[in-house]
């Protein structure tokens, strides 16, 4: 059979290992899809670097460079464009340009599908295209498949996963090394886990934008990342990392939805998750994610998040289902956000302060009697219980003094911190990190 | 749209937790499939269980019981025959009729499609029909469609699997408990996790079935289930999860399919891996496989392998898949097998002597010089290295000496075994175990 033409648009890290994989396993993709699947046009402003990746015996059978990514959609030799771009505004044209001249996409753009996924899974379902997005959650881990197909038996009732590798490098540096965050940031820098401007992935963005996703996925609701509570993990203490340890706990940036009677939960940030549970054996830079459907119980899908070759495995699976799949009628493909779009239910992600979890808080305080019974009754006003407690020996006048509590409503929470942040006992601002149990 | 209507045969275990999903997730399932998905006959000889499990409404809204199985193949008013029955004999008969018949087929039934597998899947190859088999391994975790789809564009190197749940739970409770084989074995029983006659599950022929449909989907190789290399976990000593856990292991009974040059290894036995390992974490009735990939590395997935609603899970799953695909033009379906079947490599599996692995080797022998000399002649003979030994405080006489080699091949270390055998020092026969590093 003929193959599939693919126009490529970036051959940047997963770009490149994209060009890889699909030569060196050129067969053994061709006997799954029943075709070859091939790259006919690389698009990337770098020219000379395209040329270098791809090299000349490429380029002798008829591989195109050009530089004008958006040269791609009008190119009547592609089947189906691939957006490894980056970012949301030229990105965003180009897939758009693809879907609007019926072409079928291919995108490890999550940023670009939490943005404008509504505008642009619409453009693609009215034109009957396909954008499929494997890649942008998770890397190499088949996670959106899951979800979309292979728990399609289930309600949902929560996805927690640790989906950002570069924070999770991090953490795991400050537990098993005892660094500071600095520290461990600094190492991952120079390790290449972290990049020179590390913004996105530390302040949680990133988990945000496949959290977002994965809820939609989850849930059949609006792609909605503006209504996210995402926290990152610039102020974990390694004190925090102490005290959780010591308490059974570790602590992982979590991006989490979860279902609840009027909406759902839809939040990112750093979470004492117990020792003893499989996620919290995920180390490094690796990802998983959890899943909770009512039929199956919970799944776990673990491996590497990021990096080109893994990257590039979840694009190619992406193009053996478009190769597999683009004969069908599009009424009996796999919906984009696993729900048929005329099925996606109005329900809004709730604010934060109606998310329920269950805290850690760690007070500094002055060491002096009476102090734990004031923080006691404040926490009984909000009818918060209290699961542990530890203290530190004083040192200076000065104890620290950690809580877990049960599970609550964030606002109850919110409203002892206020009740006791005027305090004169109080010595610093309160520390509060969320715990699940994800039992 | 018009509903998808669904002949079931036989309501057990997991017929039941079929029909109570599929009832209590009808919208979230239509609203993911784009119609109803609707059991409009249930077969089961039976026909009392099957009235009371399904119940009076359903009777009422003109759902039908009937006896006979093998009736659901001509009934005009089925798209979709479910087998549940289990078995060779009956089970082969209803699926290959209901090929015959242009309908399609969902079945959770691996020791059917190990032993059948290729004249089902040539029938309905050859009918244009879908045969769907989530359910046939691992229960609930879709590990077949990360295997057939998720992972499309690697070439798979190996699959490890702890793919019987009642054996793991076993073997996890005699390292936990520190039990006996024959009182976790009673344990299990007693709890619902092993059946009266537990053969098929601790004499790994359970395993070895799984394990042979995932080398296929894997390798694009025929399923060969009589060249399968398989071992249960009956002789497992005490002794050795001690010994085990001492060195750094846990013990798991682990299907594995690897990939050689000369033809894969296809085994299931029980295996030292490292305790620090992923896997080694899944403990009771868990189910997981890890599979290494070169594009992605290693992924893994994790969930509950058996069980009502969770293979329900997994039977919906391809129900929906069902669904969605049955329009499609069958060259463009997913192939069952993951390689289209004029793709397949006539390779065989290897003989468990050429298979490699390292071993661990426990030697009760007579406490007296060079003993010690001798066995480490017969290792370096045969060119095998040793990775670490243990030797326990003699008692009346004898010593436990345990060694761990480093990899080779099995017919090596069976060479040493057998040179060893007749030497007066050896008190009990060498026990020997594999042990895998899943690297």
């Amino acid at each position: 059979m003929k193959a599939i033409r693919v126009g490529l648009a970036g051959i940047g890290t997963v770009g490149s290992g994209l060009w890889r994989v699909l030569a060196r396993n050129a067969d053994e993709i061709a006997r799954r899809a029943g075709r070859p699947i091939e790259i006919v046009v690389v698009a990337d402003r770098n020219e000379a670097r395209a040329r270098a990746i791809i090299g000349e015996e490429a380029l002798a059978r008829g591989v195109r460079v050009v530089a004008d990514v958006r040269a791609l959609a009008a190119d009547p030799e592609i089947d189906i464009v691939v957006e490894l771009i980056g970012g949301y505004t030229v990105a965003k044209e180009v897939v758009l340009a693809a879907i609007a001249a019926g072409k079928h996409v291919v995108t490890a753009n999550k940023a670009l599908l939490a943005m404008h996924g509504e505008e642009i899974f619409a453009a693609a379902q009215a034109k009957g295209v396909m954008v499929a997005f494997e890649a942008a959650v998770a890397g190499g881990i088949p996670i959106i498949k899951a979800l979309r197909e292979g728990l399609a038996g289930n309600r949902i009732e929560w996805v927690a996963g640790i989906i950002n590798g570069t924070t999770n490098f991090i953490l795991t540096q400050m537990e098993q090394q005892g660094l500071s965050f600095a520290e461990a940031l600094a190492q991952a820098q120079s390790l290449g886990y972290a990049e020179a401007d590390p913004t996105f992935d530390i302040e949680g963005i990133d988990a945000g934008h496949k959290a977002t996703l994965l809820a939609s996925l989850a849930f059949g609701v609006p792609i909605q990342f503006n209504r996210a509570h995402i926290e990152g993990i610039t102020r974990i203490d390694r004190s925090d990392v102490a005290f959780a340890d010591s308490l059974g706990y570790r602590i992982k940036l979590l991006g989490i939805a979860k279902r609840r009677e009027e909406g759902f939960e839809l939040r990112v940030h750093p979470t004492l998750i117990p020792k003893d549970h499989l996620l919290a054996s995920v180390a490094g830079a690796m990802n998983a994610v959890l899943v909770k459907g009512d039929a199956v119980g919970q799944t776990l899908y673990y491996g590497p998040g990021a990096g080109s070759e893994p990257t590039a495995s979840a694009v190619i699976a992406d193009l053996v289902d478009v190769t597999r799949l683009h004969t069908a009628d599009p009424e009996h493909r796999v919906p984009h956000l696993a729900f048929q779009p005329q099925e996606v239910q109005p329900l809004v992600a709730l604010p934060i302060s109606q998310c329920r979890s269950a805290f850690y808080l760690r007070l500094k305080v002055a060491d002096r009697p009476g102090v734990l019974a004031e923080i006691a009754q404040e926490l009984a006003k909000e009818e918060v219980s209290i699961a542990a407690l530890v203290q530190r020996a004083p040192q200076e006048g000065a104890a620290q003094l950690v809580l877990l509590t049960h599970e609550c409503e964030e606002q109850a929470i919110d409203a002892v911190i206020a009740a006791i942040a005027p305090r004169p006992f109080l010595l610093d601002p309160v520390v509060k990190l969320r715990v699940e149990h994800l039992a």
